[in-house]
């Protein structure tokens, strides 16, 4: 399950873009994620683990081209009756989508470990890389707004649709939580360690933030690449660059090569952002400059050509 | 909430037969029906309530009517997924059916009582009869099997289709089960007090074994008329007739005279029984005799008339 050439850290949709244009060019067998669960919550009672799935629909060609999650030709029985009796239906969930809460957390419920079901899963939708979750204990982000409070991740993204200012992002959980079985040895035995363009704060953060992640990347640092979430200034998705910004960071290529610097030795930032090349160096990393907007597979398949021609 | 004319200690499909044609012949606002929990079980994360949601489909309708349970038009594209993933699907969940537990489950995990959850889902379904759990404590039924081992209600009555001998049968948390709100105070008031034709042993059984309810029933034995669940010796559904003989009681309407006996004063038994009538008598109960077979919503009236009539 280990000794794998090419370890990559994931969030969701834009890690998930990564890693299905990463098996065009590179054998599957030879790939692992570790990937994000501190957005995972309980919902109707379901056990839902939003990047995991993201990673699991988009590796195996069943994910929603539209949205870039959830499930291609998916239905929605389940959520009209919900709603038809009132019931909470702030987070969108397909039928597909459901059976395999369902599944997770039943198996969960006698006893099966996170990595275990991941396993499972994986398996069901016959997907070669192995997936796994960073962490089998309890991790969950929170993030304190300006205005006061301290919300969940999931009311952040998708209730309030990210429209607030953050002040602060902590991980709970994060002083007791071990990694998961396999995380550690992947990162060790890895012959490329590939940050994904997640948010670096909310998504690449809680991996970070699991004990000895940090530390291995920092001791293999010559090995890791990061690839920049940030395009011309902006998020290509989501609220990294708005988070970024809040927290005191640039919102830029320059800002990423600041923030991942003691931990990847190399950076890959669009050409739009050529003109960052000096900055991103000063900062300390190798720069590489290629096409990274990942419209298509194809187009995500090029990054990785690129980026394992300069690593190697 | 209470004050009602006619409460109905009830299980699953008899008794939501019985309920659906009550409401032909009676106000259903002045109606309640006092419902088996420990039947309730946990699956896929999800909290299950046969008994309920059977009395609540009924009563609305929504029934299936070629099994007496689960929702009538009802797509299947979560448990197909299920099964596909190789998760447990040895109990049927249509699409309609997962989201009412998904709705229970997430109210309860707000902090919603069962019983208040269950006024709420039927006030989605438009019914107007007063549908209580009996506790909203936990309350287990455990089936203790001749061949050795104890196992749970859904894995003896679906898993294994009650195709087992049973040497005994227990409440699980009866010691601690308060009544619901509502629960005795409803027995108190009504007029009329009907056991339904439900299996005695593991339908009406954990009724009586909450906190009150069986002295209540005691002290009110005037007012209370039970309708055999046992018609020529056999039970109409389910396994009420061979648990009667494992357990030592005879599968007959004399049978369910001699269980009833200290709790009710009147026994509801079908034409076909009418030579029992002595054998009931000589029990202390008087004997009312009609067509009891529910097989469609006039015929389940035509009870309640008769039930009405003698005990007005």
């Amino acid at each position: 399950m280990t000794n794998r050439d090419i370890v990559t850290l994931a969030g969701g949709v834009g890690a998930a873009k990564f890693l299905r244009g990463l098996i065009e060019v590179h054998d599957p067998d030879q790939c692992a994620a570790i990937v994000n669960v501190a957005d995972d919550f309980r919902l109707h009672g379901l056990h839902i683990s939003p990047d995991l799935d993201t990673v699991t629909y988009t590796l195996s060609d069943q994910v929603n081209p539209e949205t870039g999650w959830g499930r291609v030709g998916e239905s929605w029985s389940v959520l009209a009756e919900l709603e038809r009796l009132g019931g909470e239906s702030w987070f969108s969930l397909g039928d597909k989508d459901i059976a395999l809460h369902m599944f997770r957390t039943q198996r969960i419920a006698k006893g099966a470990s996170l990595t275990e079901v991941t396993k499972e899963i994986a398996t069901a939708f016959d997907i070669a890389v192995e997936i796994m979750p960073v962490t089998n204990d309890p991790l969950e982000t929170k993030l304190t707004l300006t205005d006061g409070g301290e919300i969940d991740f999931q009311d952040y993204f998708v209730a309030r649709q990210h429209d607030v200012a953050v002040s602060a992002v902590r991980f709970e959980g994060a002083n007791e939580a071990a990694p998961a079985p396999g995380v550690i040895a992947a990162i060790d035995d890895a012959t490329t360690i590939v940050i994904a363009p997640s948010n670096p704060i909310v998504s690449i953060g809680p991996l970070l933030a699991v004990d000895g992640v940090k530390q291995r990347l920092i001791d293999n640092r010559d090995r890791v690449v990061a690839i920049s979430p940030i395009v011309g200034g902006k998020a290509l998705k989501g609220p990294a660059d708005r988070l970024l910004r809040e927290l005191g960071h640039e919102a830029s290529v320059t800002g990423i090569a600041n923030i991942y610097a003691d931990i990847a030795a190399t950076l890959v930032i669009d050409n739009v952002d050529e003109h960052h090349r000096n900055a991103v160096e000063a900062a300390g990393l190798r720069c590489i400059v290629t096409d990274t907007i990942m419209s298509d597979v194809s187009r995500s398949a090029a990054i990785t050509r690129s980026l394992l021609e300069a690593m190697s």
